[in-house]
């Protein structure tokens, strides 16, 4: 499996370090060779179409500061465009980061992707939730698949269990803490009684919150992570445009207080049912979305089997690498399917 | 699909009911059309090639007491054994209740089934216990499928899960609550401070437990969901020999009241790492293992992707339905595609 690595921050060097080190039980148990041809990231590209050496590229990345350094396989000439137009690649792995409302570069790496007709597998949560649907129906028409599943609460495998329990029964409502900073942050003002401010302080020593942590606190990273699991669970047609939201910017410290006397504490919740809802809510202690600290919960309730809840840790490098490898089986067992089914054409 | 059910008591009645009502929908997004050609009970058989109509089957059921009252098509002759081996059909679903310590007759049932080469869905706990790797390749020498998500956290797709999150990462641990009877008894016990028995009555009048309900008390259910649970997530060859297992008959209402004071509740934990254990444990308010009523909560522990935990109803006739369903869809995909890998050896 040829891999064309977009973006080259904490994401994909991870999966480069999890790919290293895993090579021996992939191949054994899955079948799998991932080789890394191309790898881009802002400020340079290196190409080897018989491999790029994984702990090269992150030495280079560590030393240098960008991939553009790498020795002897170095493409100044080539942005990433160019790279997912002409290197051959079965895979395209877009990971750049979102920056504010803004779906680009993103969503012109994964569209140019799917018309080359490779498949995708992205962490990047802002052109799905402008475009989930037609991104997903352009996939279809080239006749490759377009993987997501660490763009929510990456260590869970929400996105796979949503698929399997919509097999036979039927999801009507999604409802959960999507966010880990905000999580972080309203669980610490009410534990040690800070305010906001300082809250945020803590997290951003502790990597939890990034230096502009106004996509988390503004509930638009919620938001964008209920677009994608209301479509996928809920056959929804949705993008943010859809998704009424509020952040937790006014939310005081003595909010916080007042909710904790009555044995509650605040959650930024998103929601989908018949609409899509962001809003900080208070909610008892009992209650199974109450969890700590910079922890995802998620609950969704089927017709059949009720109410779910699953909770873990939502995002963190190795987490998300291990989502993105569970998109590239998926992927490789379907290339695999449709060489069986297309021989029976011929 | 032509579908033999074996057992027809709350499971099979709750799936006929389930495949009548979501025919269409089946049809249309798995092109799965399921059709039961044989039903037996304790008392009787009824077979019919062409299809046994899912509403008189559950009406004589209902009046009579056994599908051997099914007109027209009534076998008396043919027992379970025979209708397994005689019968033409794709899959047989597997949902005899196992009482007390014995597998069978379920062993058998899954046994001459594989051996007939037909798939096999299970609901039976009793049988994987105590032959579950056995079990598993017999189903590969005979190249059929041995599906049995109805077997733990019928409502929560954890076998799925399993399989999805051991993809590209190891699962190193398992531990949670497996059993809703004494989960139930237990909180109980603490929220309306009243002995076991006074709880167990409660239990059995809402229909959370059995008349005999020892089988739950004593820890074997658990330990058996256990046994099934660690082979799946962690490779383990183990069956219920394999288990050292406490119940929780000897806690009193002393013991649940001492653990509130110091805000913790005691639940029956199972849990599998190097050694398979189950046992009362005293867990803090705080843990996310802490649930209420009769919930079951299951954590997972992965090197990549560290903790996660599911929580949902562990049991309940539709519940238990839609496992089957999953298992059904995965058996006509397999089919599906091995018929697809087939044509293209010839």
């Amino acid at each position: 499996l040829k891999l064309i690595l977009i973006g080259f921050g904490v994401v994909n060097q991870s999966l480069t370090k999890v790919l290293s080190q895993k090579s021996n039980d992939l191949l054994r148990k899955y079948g799998l060779k991932p080789k890394i041809v191309a790898v881009t990231d802002s400020q340079g590209t290196a190409i080897n179409p018989e491999g790029l050496d994984p702990e090269l590229l992150l030495r280079v990345k560590q030393l240098k500061g960008t991939v553009g350094s790498y020795p002897r396989f170095s493409q100044p000439s080539m942005n990433s465009i160019d790279v997912i137009e002409n290197v051959d690649a079965d895979v395209v792995v877009e990971a750049t980061p979102t920056l504010g409302g803004d779906p680009e570069p993103g969503l012109s790496h994964i569209r140019k992707a799917l018309i080359a007709k490779r498949h995708v597998v992205t962490t990047n949560k802002g052109p799905l939730a402008v475009a989930m649907p037609t991104l997903l129906n352009l996939a279809s028409k080239n006749d490759v698949r377009l993987r997501f599943s660490g763009t929510v609460g990456a260590a869970i495998p929400i996105l796979d269990l949503i698929e399997k329990c919509a097999k036979g029964d039927k999801i009507v409502s999604v409802s959960g803490i999507l966010n880990g900073t905000t999580n972080y942050i309203l669980t610490r003002m009410a534990e040690a009684e800070i305010e906001m401010k300082e809250a945020l302080k803590e997290a951003q020593r502790l990597g939890y919150a990034e230096r502009d942590p106004s996509c988390d606190l503004s509930g638009l990273d919620t938001a964008r992570k209920l677009v994608i699991l209301a479509n996928l669970a809920m056959g929804k047609q949705a993008s943010i445009k859809d998704v009424e939201f509020t952040g937790i910017e006014n939310i005081t410290l003595n909010d916080v207080l007042e909710a904790k006397k009555a044995s509650c504490m605040i959650k930024l919740i998103g929601s989908a049912s018949d609409r899509l809802k962001v809003e900080p809510v208070k909610i008892s202690y009992n209650s199974l979305l109450c969890v700590r600290g910079a922890m995802n919960a998620i609950t969704l309730k089927s017709e059949l089997g009720g109410e779910i809840t699953l909770i873990g840790k939502g995002a963190g490098g190795p987490e998300t690498a291990s989502a993105i490898i569970r998109d590239l089986i998926e992927i490789k067992c379907s290339i695999t399917e449709s060489i069986a089914r297309g021989k029976i054409l011929q």
